[in-house]
């Protein structure tokens, strides 16, 4: 038998490299990014705060969402009333486009369909960037790319940086949660959209992101797809979003107990060291580079 | 009304602007992408030959790949031998992980099961790279990143290029199709792969990318996730492979008749340009960048 089920594992899973590395690759680590996940203790993985996870039910089952308020402090307690006034329950997903995005939330006919909530609820502040420092935790890898001066990570989300003025960013990265707008920046305040393709890094600064995908994206790849830009949904194939949830106000016991690899961790380094330049036998050309969008960030259940 | 239908239809289809552009952002165009691909003609279209366009029939639909016999012409010559002798029809596809690869095709259990065909029909050369200079209707974009020292585009394919060597390669975008193999490079033949999430490029120039997906990812996206990456898929979600077939095999009225936006087409460097500085009153922040597989290549039932 040559063609075995393992033929593309190798690909995550490749024993480690007995062959000598060559001297002008520099890496922090001869381990695979999985040798890396399997060294780590329970201190390198964080509990995600249950105020800052969402949960969106789908009819595919649950996607688990982490908020940064940090980054964006208006959009998350705006979202986080909203979602507690049960704005988002029985909307749905009204523009799915392949590769792109997942846009949906409720589609008031007027106004007297809102719910009366806090000035602005429906016409939030942008927050494209930030403008303070980031927290002491972030962690800046020194990585530029076309979009950004220092790409870099903040628990669970990818940021850029601009390294002149300080000014930093989430991305637009696969599973990314952001806000759509009108041609107004201060426009947002309901339409959630999360990327569900390639990188949309040209929205960078251009919206605001505030959260990220962290759990369940394949419930969200099972919508269907709208069959053009106008958001028309075919008959029969309503995307609906059955519910909109803070994890903190979910009895414990029907919390999923989600565990991420703690960004701020000396083992998250190692981690990112090992992707940039991939050892085991399996690989033949290293690169020397990761794209921060294309680091899958590791999640477990929690094992206690 | 203030929250509308259009919110984020802006992003794709806004109005040409009437801003005054600042000096310092270089385009060649001051339309945006939806505004190019609207003044085309049929000139700057492109028909897919049939011999290179497989149609790979899911429950969802059908989803057409274009093959690229300049990159990689023992691997389209060998999956279509194999497809015309049914190598992958009712088989399935066995591991598919959210965000990263969905991997199918036969698993024979041992090798009398494998349709005898030319010599290495299982066991084929590796095709990396390209050594020789790419056809003069490559268009090279100029815009290096961390993977390449240039990318560029020749028909749908995405495509890296050394500088220094000539060397090039198709990139690993969403909706590559690409070879699993073993440790062994020259080990491929049935193991096809398609990128179902983040670009994967640190794959680049460890597998051979042959092919993209040009139509149906969003049947691609269907398919059930397998529970882990040993493969195993749960009963029930068995993610059939019913027929993959060469489009010329198809009789002419079957065949969907899809064209692409050229990209040897001078149309197609006003398309990147608008990409690369997102012109229209909705759009802030300007990257003067665009990521190769950031790029979706425009497509068209034709007309006539």
């Amino acid at each position: 038998m040559r063609i075995t089920f393992l033929l593309f594992t190798m690909v995550l899973t490749a024993c480690q490299s007995t062959k000598p590395r060559p001297d002008d690759v520099p890496t922090a680590s001869n381990q695979t990014p999985g040798e890396v996940v399997a060294a780590t203790t329970a201190a390198d993985w964080r509990v995600i705060d249950p105020d800052n996870t969402l949960y969106l039910s789908l009819p595919g089952g649950r996607v688990v969402i982490e908020l940064y308020p940090e980054m964006a402090p208006i959009h998350v307690a705006n979202t986080r009333a909203l979602v507690r006034a049960g704005v988002f329950d029985n909307t749905s997903f009204y523009r799915v486009l392949d590769g792109f995005v997942a846009q949906g939330g409720p589609l008031f006919e007027s106004e007297a369909e809102q719910p009366a909530l806090a000035d602005g609820a429906y016409e939030i502040a942008a927050e494209f960037t930030r403008q303070r420092a980031l927290p002491d935790r972030y962690l800046g890898f020194d990585q530029q790319d076309g979009y950004a001066g220092e790409t870099g990570f903040l628990d669970s989300a990818a940021v850029g940086r601009d390294l002149d003025s300080g000014e930093s960013w989430l991305l637009h990265c696969y599973g990314a949660l952001a806000m759509g707008r009108t041609n107004e920046p201060d426009s947002g305040g309901v339409a959630l959209y999360i990327i569900n393709g390639p990188a949309q890094r040209y929205l960078d600064r251009n919206t605001t992101v505030f959260g990220r995908v962290i759990d369940g994206m394949a419930h969200v790849q099972a919508l269907h797809r709208t069959a053009d830009l106008t958001g028309a949904l075919d008959p029969g194939e309503h995307n609906v979003i059955q519910a909109i949830t803070v994890a903190a106000d979910v009895p414990v016991e029907q919390r999923i107990q989600l565990q991420v690899l703690d960004s701020a961790s000396p083992l998250f380094q190692n981690y990112l060291a090992a992707r940039k330049n991939r050892s085991g036998d399996w690989f033949i050309h290293q690169h020397d580079h990761i794209d921060a969008c294309g680091v899958p960030i590791p999640t477990r259940i929690q094992a206690d």
